[in-house]
């Protein structure tokens, strides 16, 4: 490590090595302790804390925490008994013979010592407070981390794309507005009154027509934007390690994204096995409940559909009926069962039928006594329950009911301390269709065009080989050959073969109900590159943000972002987004309007 | 390499070692040339190319240019006399067996051939048609390597600057408008009706926030927006190596960012001698005439405002009158001597004076009649010229004379083959003023304050020790902590120490004319920053794309980016930017009004 005109070592370099040197460091302080007329200051700088004994009281007096200082002194051994393990530079400390007060500082609105932050979190005040003063809060070791982490997670990710001859270009952020699931944001451009650039959603079709350039194998780094409504653990700016690659299959994308996702599981001091496992998404709908499993733990949906076919209770007589088992859940307090109906209200259930199995043969639980005799006696074994476990039941529309059974293994597990944030459960979720139904209620993206079927993914995935004649015959069946990358429960990425051609290409979008004109007007540079020799091409993009968030074991992205946005996309430290002056507005061109003929 | 579902081989893969072996190789067709029946194809990939045969006339009739193909076939010498030398795959060719059309090709509006583009780059249509089909301008070989240096370059500044221990860090791009002396691109924000946000002309004061947040050492590739007016050769949107350090002086940036240049110029094949050398910005204005000098040859302004002071020629009883010497240049004849007077006029210039040293001690020239005898016979040896020699004048007020000299010695250079695209000279400006006046015509600058001085990098300019107390009484002599680094008269990077006491913030923010109110309202969150123990800060930036210009000969920054824009912020390819439909103007909220209460 380099010296600078204020130290000759960092914190953590004075080592016993140093002892009987003069040295020089600089840094805040930490913490200042008084014992006997001699104070002990804790010195901080990025590498970590240093003892500083300072015998001369007019030296000391001025001393404050968080006061950015310059501090000369004698290495020395700690005396006996004074030792700290918990600190590499724990054997010795430095006794000061000069102090320069480089910056004081006030009185700080929350506390960021590294000595406080060990001793307990739960002092941080609330995350708007951390936001306004984003800077200090910054200074938490824990934030320090993090945000080393995603630099060692770029590193690494690089590092390994750079091996597999892959070529960082950087792609333009004042594009124009594309077609792809979300609302853009806008940037009028002055230069052109009454025209706007919008910023990209994500580099996609850039990266398709570099693959029409031949690169072949590209990745960026990129920051993307979505002008979203408020939503819990979004960013209107958030950032995606984007790859694309020619003359590749899916199996080749997978192949690679392994290697990117081990190594930097690596940097992070974690190991993966790889191949990662796959799932079909059909399979994770049936089992899981959900597109983007948690794989910490198994506890798989069981479908009763056909068990209650026949059952003379009229709350399971329906399309579907599938349960979760509740492992030892049997002799919750009726008050926690109570509590399930209220989690299961929340998320706009009826409620969360149950029975409970509580040995000796015997069931109990309100629906017990709904169920024949058959249905009973044979209930434990179908369920795969055992005595002393309770189960869950949701009935009603498949696709509804496994999504609440979905949310309710998550939730079981969550309660029984299975979701560790240091065990991370990958998985390939594969074989999805290429279209959706607009009328899913649930779904919040916005369709791309305008007829019944909107894009599972994007307007430009290729249908699966199977479909390339069929898919616009049958779109409620076609498969596509995409693929999402799956981390305890939350997508860190996603890709899929492109479509090439411009012929799929228009059959797609005719499926989405996009007219020739409108195809034309939204991307037309596509189509026409599509003319001059585009080569089969597929791609990837990871979640950046989410995958660091999971890497550190943060509870928000917000806490590995260094300035992140709060919930409203507002930044209480500057107060972005704020109001113009006219002349500014003027500018803009916004207010332009075309003179008439 | 690896390889994928459509090959077994890259094309430069296929070597001596494969003859005999069956192979199979992708990509698109560079070439097709015929003789005797026999068709033979350059097939060119990302790695270059390779030649095929092709003795089925079924199988070759259907091939064109630029289509996508995929050939399965045995390597072979090639027939005695056929080598190609030019080729790494010269020596071998691949006798076609089977051949896949993935993609077919429509005629190019442009040739992109490997083969054309070696033996002529002058057959290339306008930028526009270039920019409209970018992606097959990108095919070029050229592009190819321009862009791929780039990625070179990345790689290399990250390596070193992790080296000496700096943390990547992303800054965001929806921001607050901060006063950094261009028109900010603005952004409206749906989500806060009537408040808009900004798009970074840097990440300046988030890094210096990342200072007082403790990481002291911090870099990022920045995507940075300015929407400036017309310019040829610059972006809407540009790229910046951003750097700052907490704890260090100029010298340390400085060292700092020779480890970083000296390892990029490593990766475009070049060296560097360190320390690179320094000049200081009062020196370079009066021997370059520029603050971002030539020094790829000497060739010094001379000041001869003293030899003048009592000349009877009108002229030349000026402030100032300094002279360049054209090595060589009294033969030219007449009509290129009026050719200068043209390109001095063109540069706003009235004329420029010249006198030639045609040997014998003669001196001809339209200015030598209106000089004294004592003038003439001292002059040759007074302007360091030679027998044969020409020489410049330039006389009026000293600024610009001065840089109307550097013009003409950088134009001299030009027309003697002096700038050689392959030889870099590099130099740190330093000792630079802290403020500049308003009244400077020249400077294009949007003033950051309201009084008669703005900054000369920016407001949050360290002013050097000695101005520390006084900077605010001289402003017009005050001394700035700041440095350029120059490249073959282009300016590659700059940087300065940084304020880090609100007390002289505040004082410099004073010589600005921005009064209280208003800095608090632009940037009162640096100000409160400083507040809680801001540490010693400076750092740099460099500017990417004129960097990686500079090192690939190319002509233009945008031969150095994917996807760039024309001079009017448009892009020809995509449309951008465009008009938006009423609905989605609506969602901007630019049309937003309060109600009253």
């Amino acid at each position: 490590m380099s010296q600078s005109a204020y130290r000759t070592h960092y914190a953590t370099q004075v080592t016993e090595a140093e002892i009987g040197q003069e040295v020089t460091v600089a840094g805040w302080i930490d913490r200042r302790r008084d014992h006997g007329g001699v104070a002990f200051v804790d010195l901080r700088d990025r590498t970590g804390l240093v003892q500083v004994v300072i015998y001369d009281e007019e030296l000391a007096r001025p001393l404050r925490s968080e006061y950015v200082v310059q501090i000369t002194g004698e290495v020395r051994e700690r005396p006996e008994g004074n030792d700290n393990e918990h600190l590499s530079t724990g054997h010795i400390e430095i006794v000061s013979q000069q102090i320069t007060i480089l910056a004081k500082s006030d009185a700080l609105p929350f506390q960021v010592s590294t000595a406080l932050e060990n001793e307990s979190e739960n002092k941080l005040p609330g995350e708007d407070v951390r936001l306004k003063y984003r800077y200090l809060d910054l200074r938490r070791p824990s934030m320090q981390s993090n945000i080393r982490l995603r630099a060692k997670m770029n590193a690494a990710a690089r590092a390994a794309l750079d091996n597999m001859d892959f070529c960082e270009i950087e792609t333009p952020t004042l594009i124009r507005s594309t077609p792809e699931g979300a609302r853009d944001f806008l940037v009028p451009a002055r230069l052109v009154p009454g025209s706007w650039y919008a910023l990209p959603q994500s580099p996609q079709l850039l990266k398709q027509l570099l693959m029409v350039g031949g690169f072949e194998r590209y990745y960026q780094i990129a920051r993307c934007y979505r002008d979203e409504d408020f939503r819990a653990d979004r960013q209107p700016e958030f950032t995606q390690l984007d790859i694309e690659m020619s003359f590749a299959s899916q199996e080749d994308v997978i192949a690679m994204a392994e290697q990117v996702l081990a190594a930097v599981w690596k940097a992070a001091g974690f190991e993966i096995t790889l191949p990662i496992n796959r799932i079909s998404w059909q399979d994770a709908m049936d089992k899981y409940g959900s597109d983007k499993p948690d794989l910490r733990f198994g506890n798989e949906i069981v479908e009763m559909t056909e068990y209650f076919k026949d059952t003379p209770f009229r709350v399971f007589q329906a399309p579907y009926v599938g349960a979760v088992v509740f492992k030892g859940g049997a002799d919750q307090p009726r008050r926690q069962f109570d509590g399930w109906q209220d989690w299961a209200r929340q998320r706009g259930a009826k409620g969360l039928a149950y029975v409970q199995f509580s040995g000796n043969g015997e069931l109990k639980g309100p629906v017990a006594k709904n169920l024949s005799d058959a249905e009973r006696e044979g209930l434990q074994q179908a369920v795969h329950a055992e005595d002393g476990d309770a189960v869950f039941f949701a009935a009603g529309p498949r696709e509804s009911s496994q999504s609440l059974l979905g949310a309710v293994r998550v939730e079981i597990a969550r309660r029984q301390g299975l979701l560790k944030a240091d065990e991370f459960a990958l998985t390939w979720v594969v074989d999805f269709p290429l279209f959706k139904s607009t009328d899913d209620p649930d779904d919040d993206d916005v369709a791309v065009g305008h007829s019944q079927w909107t894009s599972m993914h994007h307007p430009f995935t290729m249908p699966s080989a199977d479909w390339i004649d069929t898919f616009d015959k049958d779109p409620a069946h076609a498969m596509s050959d995409s693929y999402d990358i799956v981390c305890n429960g939350e997508e860190i990425g996603g890709g899929s073969v492109r479509i090439h051609r411009t012929d799929i290409q228009d059959r797609v979008l005719q499926v989405l109900g996009i007219s020739d004109e409108e195809a034309q007007d939204k991307f037309g540079f596509l189509l026409e590159a599509f003319k001059y020799g585009a080569p089969p091409h597929a791609g990837i993009a990871f979640g950046w943000d989410r995958a660091a968030q999971i890497l550190s074991g943060a509870n928000s992205i917000r806490d590995v972002i260094a300035f992140p946005k709060s919930g409203g996309g507002q930044d209480p430290m500057t107060g972005a987004p704020a109001p113009i002056p006219p002349e500014q507005r003027a500018e803009t061109g916004v207010d332009y309007e075309p003179e008439e003929d």
